[in-house]
C-alpha cells in the first residue's frame, strides 16, 4: 500500500504541474524513486493512473469529519475549498477530471462519488428533518457537485484559488434558505471560523 | 466582419475537435478559406484567436431573448444548455475556457462576462422586486455562473450533454425558493417546454 500511495503522489504532483499530457512515466517514478516494475504491478498506464488519481477525493476530504447531515455536507465543501489550495493530490485530481476531452476519456466516477457522498449526508439531513419538503437528497447532491466544480474553476483564474472558500460560503448562503428548513439554515456553521476548526 | 466571423467559426471548430495544443493555425485557415494575412489582419496569434473564442459566448444567447428579469436568467441558462449541443463556436469557448492550464493562460473574462449579464438581469429583477430580501445580483450572477460552468461538464462526461437541459431545469427548481419571492417562483416558467419556445 505504501508504494500504490507513493505512486500516485508522486503522479499527482506530476499531473498538477505539466497536466496529463506533460507528465510522463520516467518523471513519476523519478519522483517517487521507484522502478518500472513498481509502477505495473499497481497501475496498467499512465492512464489507469490518471483515473486512480481522479478517483482518490472524497477519501482525502470525508474521514477527517466528525459532523451529520446538513452541516457534515457543509464542512466538506469547506475543508474541500481549503484542501485544494495545499494538497497537490486533490489538486491533479480536480485538474486531471476538467481536462478528460485532451485525454480522450470520458469517466464520470469522480462527479458521481463526490454526488453519492454528499447525497448520503443528504438523506441523514432528511431524516433529521432537516430538509424542506421536496428536496431530493440525490438532486442536490448533483448539483452541488456541479457548483463545486464550477466554483473552483473561476476561483482558479480569477484569484488562483485564494477566494475558493469565500465563494463555497456563498454558495450556502443562497442555497440553504431554499433547501433546509429555518431553524437549520439559522443553526448551520457556514464561515471561515468554522473552517478553522474543521483544519484544527 | 465577415472575415473576422469566419475565422472565429473556423477556429471554433478545429479547437472543439482537437482542444487548443492540437489545433493549428494552418488547419483553421484551410477551415476558412483564408490566408494567413486574412488572419494576422484580425488577430495577433493562435492564443488572441483562442480568447476572442473564449470571449464571444453571451453575444450567442442573450441577444435571442425577449424575456425580462428571473425569467430572461432562467431563458440565457435554459438556451445555452441547448446551444452548447449544436453550437461548435460555443462549445469551443467553453472548452478553451475550461482548459486555460494547458495553453498556459488565465483569463476570467469568459466567466466574468456572463456573471455580469446575469447580474443586469438580477437587478432587473431586484427593481420589479422580484428578488427575496437580502439576495445580492452580483452574487448570484457569479454563483449561477459557476454552477453553469460545473453542470456542463458533468453533464459532458456523464451524458456527452444530452442531459444538460435536465440539469439547468434542476438548478432553478433548487435555487428558486430561496432567492425570489412566492409569487415569482410560483410564475417563473422553467421546463423543455419554455426552452422549446425560445429555440422556436
Amino acid at each position: 500500500m505504501q508504494t500504490r500511495k507513493a505512486l500516485l503522489r508522486a503522479a499527482a504532483e506530476a499531473f498538477d504541474e505539466y497536466g496529463y499530457a506533460g507528465a510522463s512515466i520516467n518523471m513519476i517514478l523519478k519522483r517517487a524513486g521507484l522502478t518500472t516494475g513498481a509502477l505495473y504491478f499497481h497501475f496498467d498506464s499512465k492512464e489507469d493512473l490518471a483515473h486512480a488519481v481522479m478517483n482518490a477525493q472524497p477519501e482525502l476530504i470525508v474521514p477527517q469529519l466528525q459532523s451529520q447531515g446538513l452541516q457534515r455536507l457543509v464542512d466538506i465543501t469547506l475543508l474541500w475549498s481549503h484542501m485544494l489550495q495545499v494538497d497537490p493530490l486533490l489538486r491533479a485530481a480536480v485538474r486531471l477530471t476538467g481536462e478528460q476531452a485532451s485525454m480522450g476519456t470520458r469517466d464520470a466516477t469522480p462527479y458521481q462519488s463526490w454526488a453519492k457522498v454528499m447525497a448520503e449526508c443528504l438523506r441523514d439531513a432528511q431524516n433529521a428533518n432537516e430538509l424542506q419538503a421536496g428536496v431530493d437528497p440525490d438532486e442536490l447532491g448533483e448539483f452541488v457537485t456541479e457548483a463545486c466544480t464550477g466554483m473552483q474553476m473561476f476561483s482558479a483564474v480569477a484569484s488562483g484559488r485564494d477566494d475558493l472558500s469565500d465563494r463555497a460560503i456563498r454558495m450556502w448562503r443562497l442555497l440553504l434558505p431554499g433547501v433546509a428548513v429555518p431553524a437549520i439554515v439559522a443553526r448551520t456553521e457556514v464561515s471561515h471560523e468554522r473552517l478553522k476548526t474543521l483544519i484544527g
